[in-house]
């Protein structure tokens, strides 16, 4: 075959994604899906109904504003204008993306350069890994630890980072830091006493902090999400993502926003104009006019901000009884939607599964999706080469699903435990 | 400032872009616009219900398969199975991307390496150029150029490639050349001979083509629209571009395709899952719906595909004449929606004109835009650098425009006319 049908060297060994590989799997209907992070559940009526609406008027069918639809950057600043110490400018400090995947990939492209070193924390959300080689850049990584959480239950909150090791992968080198809280998927919620330590670190290394907070919503009771752009010296260095998809329950409308200063954001737009230079017009229309009702009830227990973590926290303890019903041990989140749990404790046989050389995990998933009709995702696929063997006994499942969706799980999962005791 | 918040190399010198700033300029409502190709026409009624009724399905509103919606990519197998002599593979040679623009990006980011050379026909879309410095590689131009038009009426097709130039552009560096038919902005329509040309160019000189064929319904009386990819020996090499803004005149659904050969859509879609993932669902499940409906009546004058051309026909028509009966040479179309005037006959005074660098049209624009409330692209636009002085009397109009916007610049334009002679 002609040598000029090979891909270009830029995404040279990026072909492979474990979304493509299980969502293939899971689409079998017979699957209860508890694998990707798509929620089931109904995203709010007054979402919908926007949409519904606005699909019926022209102008709000065709193009509008490259870096953001102006109605939508007006609400978006509105809204976290209540979190950041500065007003934030609408069309020079917010930019609209397609999804935060999107603003990751617009961030990565328009600020790293080749060679630069870039931390990841891992485990981590799979694409960053792609998307800074992609870039020319090269990840360095590191883990969250556990500590041993002997008899007690464990909770996403007992994985840190070791500053010291932490402090060592700064050097003059260091471009920027992907942080990710809440995080996908632990579940961890960054104190703010952790985001000090990597907040002085990049400050000391002049260092940009990209950070996903497609969760920020999502937290537990007991815990609290902070930006880390709000610390002393940050919002000049941090780009703050959110996510449509996870704030409304609408993954499919593929909306997300990245926040920052004018002299960063800038180098996104000029990324966005050469990559896809707009989104799209109705979804955007239609998710200003939901944040401005929930905007104007914020301390509402309605408000969906604070409605969808209340009613997310009972799904997550039933996931949590369920889990440990049967003998594993979770990872209790603090945040997000997705609980971890150790599953070689299941002493499953794989014998029979091929790709002997791929993760335990995986294997498990494959096995555990023909064999009992339940789907979930590997950690290892969150993880660089070198680290896999150290999550590659964990599988996370998605807790954003209908009760119907979760008493399938649990019946699978209650009969697949009564067989093996 | 910190030098780590400097913009990426890769994007070093292309954050200037024409649409920012002249859609700017033409937001004021005053301003009749006729720049942008933003219709003001009603997309057809079923476009917009299927929308409206998708919204309300909560899994349409999730996220759905990476490289295409599972029934968009099917009905669109369906729909170019009618042009190709091929089956065309819905998983597997057809990817679904953000707008006409998304897949332009993928197919240079996947294909197209550092150094490599990509020939460009100026006057070309505007983002061909800065994609392709985004990438590395090196734009190669050649000009259409018009023959002498002594009396006759100036159409599209007078304006050709020399086969000879067209010839000495391409060597063994020549990575792949990016065609567009029907042609932005000028409106013309490759003829099966010229096609010809460029196929057995791309042939000898193991060379890709990039097919932008966004206009392909729109082509007009005596005209014909080939697919240089159905060419003997050019599919294995060719991606074929299409876009749902401008078949079903939605461009702010921002919904485009690549349709090409495995081995090359392969590489498409690792850039896809590593910058965006996947497309909007609701509006992939409307467009499905909505190409259906037409597919089922592809012989029937309703047929949108047939319906839209014969209606932008008659506008089209009217916009010569209305160019003309002011004294202006109009180029006519032979596709496309947009029509270009030399507009340097109406030897206009731009000498209060700041930024006196500009080009001429540039100037014209912006002139026109303040003054007669009436706004356009500048042609020089879609030119490099050094084509710019060929193109600078050249102003496109966009007529895919209600009755009522052409009438309001048929009465700008003649009272203009009135004041000067």
């Amino acid at each position: 075959m002609s040598l000029k049908f090979k891909n270009a060297k830029r995404i040279e060994g990026l072909d492979s994604n474990v979304w493509i590989e299980f969502t293939k799997l899971a689409a079998d209907p017979s699957v209860v899906n508890l694998g990707q992070g798509l929620p089931d559940i109904s995203p709010p009526v007054y979402v919908k109904e926007e949409l519904s609406k606005i699909a019926a008027i022209d102008s709000l069918n065709q193009y509008t504003r490259g870096f953001g639809h102006p109605s939508l950057v007006k609400a978006l600043s509105c809204l976290y204008e209540k979190f950041y110490q500065n007003q934030i400018n609408p069309n020079k400090e917010i930019l609209v993306t397609v999804g935060a995947y999107g603003s990751l990939f617009n961030a990565i492209q328009g600020l790293i350069d080749e060679g630069d070193e870039v931390i990841v924390i891992v485990p981590f959300y799979d694409c960053y890994e792609p998307m800074v080689r992609m870039a020319g850049a090269i990840p360095v990584f590191i883990p969250l630890r556990s500590k041993l959480v002997d008899g007690k239950k464990w909770s996403s909150s007992d994985w840190t980072l070791d500053p010291q090791e932490l402090a060592s992968k700064f050097n003059s080198k260091t471009k920027a830091i992907i942080l990710n809280t809440p995080h996908n998927p632990l579940g961890k919620v960054y104190t703010k006493e952790e985001l000090q330590v990597i907040a002085d670190l990049c400050i000391k290394y002049d260092t940009l902090c990209i950070s996903d907070e497609v969760y920020e919503w999502l937290v537990y009771t007991g815990n609290k999400h902070f930006k880390i752009a709000t610390f002393p010296g940050m919002w000049e260095r941090t780009i703050t993502i959110g996510s449509a998809g996870k704030t409304f329950s609408v993954t499919g409308w593929k909306l997300g926003w990245s926040i920052g200063p004018k002299h960063l954001i800038k180098h996104l737009q000029t990324v966005q104009q050469n990559t896809v230079y707009t989104c799209a017009t109705p979804l955007q229309e239609a998710l200003a006019q939901a944040l401005w009702i929930d905007i104007k009830r914020m301390d509402d227990p309605e408000c969906y901000f604070n409605s969808l973590p209340k009613e997310l926290e009972v799904k997550r303890n039933r996931m949590v009884h369920l889990l440990e019903s049967v003998g594993l041990k979770p990872i209790v989140p603090d945040g997000g939607y997705f609980i971890i749990a150790d599953v070689s404790l299941l002493d499953t046989d794989l014998s029979d599964m091929k790709n002997s050389n791929e993760p335990y995990d995986y294997k498990f998933v494959k096995w555990m999706t023909k064999n009992k009709k339940l789907s979930a995702i590997p950690v290892s696929a969150f993880c660089n080469a070198e680290t896999k063997l150290q999550f590659e006994k964990f599988v996370r499942f998605c807790f954003i699903k209908k009760d119907s969706t979760l008493d399938a799980a649990e019946e699978i999962i209650k009969a697949w435990s009564r067989q093996k005791f």
